[in-house]
């Protein structure tokens, strides 16, 4: 039975773009089950497309292969990469897509422009031709060089097989919970369909007694976490289903209603 | 060869919700043979994710499992459900979202807010959490109870596995054409992606004879019952494919043109 | 093992008309692979439709299925066709959706309003209703006819099963590039999700010697050819991933910033 091997892009729904990878891998593996994560990551938006794949990949089998093309500087140096976790397999740009992914790996921060991958993790630059299509273009290397290597994995290829081991990856500084005097301060780092602002607060970092704990976003003030979407009238705080603190407005937009977006801030007061 | 599983969702496209769901699905059935039906239903929106299904589920081959989640009251009490009628499974919450299908799986009008089962059609109260992923957010049964309890009775588990049978279900009224002195009377249900205003009216509501026939809606009378698209210049009103007449501009968009929505009426005179 | 069938469409997202085709083709040859391209071609757009899918069935493996249905004329006398070519098999109206396919597989310009097969390419009409559903509306053949038939066609019915042999297909005229005393004209023939304008210019098309080659476009002047999306700082002139000119905005939307459309010109000066 086939391997699974998800694509998560900035494509979109109206080109051939995606269709021509899913060709590719199922010319090469005939098995390989392809499930769509998402296509219509705001183009070039690389830490959309990063969060999405961190929150989905726990929820697929062990040893799914991730394939994640946010590549703004498709066809220049930056390098093409496998990383190998003990959970997936991830391929893609070198160009901090993966910090989320590599956050979580290493279980520890990312904040700078490069890490250092640790014993158990490993990453392979996919250097090797031999598993690319044979003629490479300079703009679409989601087709031409990560979809064959993704096929080829998948028929059990090993990670080495397609390039030189490297110990150094590319990341963008993420964004972290401060506490301040205030309380703690963080911040919206996804907008879901709903329009739902997830922030990088985790349960774990809010203050022990919830007694009087308030949210503050927008110029708006939040009394209590909530345990549902359904409950009270308006906005509301509660943990959301990939542990994250989000503020959510009942059966509504909660973003469109404040005017917050990626990046604001969320304040917690005690 | 593995069983058929559809989704239907208001997730939309742009989060890992939806792959979310399949990657539990393929942990427990990796023979599953997943199909979106649709996922950009509007938020929150029960009738639209309804009707869908409704007309979608007969072109599927008997047996398939439909998943519909469209919830905003996830976490509340609201329960999950699974109604087996004798053509297909379906695994939505119990908030009306199948009234189209248990109106047709029952031959009888949904009028009030809950229904009663008759024999041949059963609903098991999805309690069960043995079925369930180990952790269970309270913002999304869709990953957490409705799609590892689909994988589980696509590998042939029987309904009542998953909970105690019930008897009643919730429903939403649904609209019915009325005749009265001045013709017949019916409401959009549905507006498809070309515009079309799909109606709940069936053939078998109009006039004997179609001499003289007028539909009028908006500020528009058109005359007349067309076989295609392709006829005349301008409005049409036709038997669309499913079943319903249907309210078309030729190579146009009749629901923008006429300024007509969901809910808004179409008269018959004959 | 299932072969793959593709589909190709102006259906949208939002509504059932996709999945009913695919429950349908699985309740015929539950083993075919299918394949998304696109769904969201704009309403009755053929020349958007014809040129995607032109662009994507290479990347396919030999005798993929490949199902294309915008289809204007529905339940018209426009026929039903089957395109077999030596590399794959394309189902569509005969409405000239396939033009940029029959350009590929006949190895000459299509200019006139219909062409005439060759050997080695045949077609068929699909007029044999024992491989439709029983029951065919006016208004779906993608679901009533095209999806049956891929159906039976990937379970390996021969071509001429469906239908009488035919020797000439509807096409709409396609542009080309046109020398000129001033340089060479050619036009944008698709614009991609990311605003880059897609033109009908080959990279043989340019001038022997790139030195001083300038690319006139809306108001603008590109000068030279450009390797990746990367390079420079503005717009961008450089060979797609499709082998054809793009014009590009590095990490922006050269159609919304140029204000260029499908059917512009794009002029090359040496």
């Amino acid at each position: 039975m086939g391997k699974i091997i998800t694509l998560t892009t900035d494509f979109g729904l109206c080109d051939a773009y995606v269709a021509e990878m899913k060709g590719v891998i199922l010319g090469i593996d005939p098995e390989a089950k392809i499930v769509d994560v998402c296509h219509t990551v705001r183009p070039q938006n690389i830490a959309q497309a990063g969060f999405v794949i961190s929150t989905a990949y726990r929820y697929f089998p062990e040893r799914t292969i991730h394939v994640v093309v946010v590549d703004p500087g498709v066809g220049s140096s930056r390098r093409a990469v496998l990383l190998h976790t003990p959970y997936a397999d991830f391929l893609a740009p070198d160009n901090g897509v993966l910090s989320y992914v590599i956050q979580e790996a290493l279980s520890q921060p990312v904040k700078g422009s490069t890490v250092k991958l640790k014993p158990g993790i490993s990453a392979v630059s996919l250097t090797n031709s031999k598993y690319w299509l044979p003629e490479v273009s300079s703009t679409f290397h989601g087709r031409d060089i990560f979809a064959p290597v993704a096929a080829h994995l998948s028929l059990g290829k090993k990670p080495d097989t397609f390039g030189a081991k490297i110990n150094v990856l590319t990341t963008v500084p993420l964004l972290y919970p401060r506490h301040t005097a205030a309380g703690l301060t963080g911040n919206v780092v996804h907008i879901d369909n709903f329009g739902n602002l997830i922030t990088n607060i985790r349960p774990a970092d809010l203050p022990d007694s919830p007694i009087g704990m308030s949210f503050i976003v927008g110029s708006k003030k939040i009394h209590g976490l909530s345990h549902t979407y359904a409950e009270g009238n308006g906005l509301l705080a509660l943990i959301g289903s990939h542990g994250y603190i989000e503020i959510s407005l009942k059966n509504g937009d909660a973003s469109g209603f404040l005017g917050v977006g990626v990046g604001d801030q969320v304040k917690i007061t005690a």
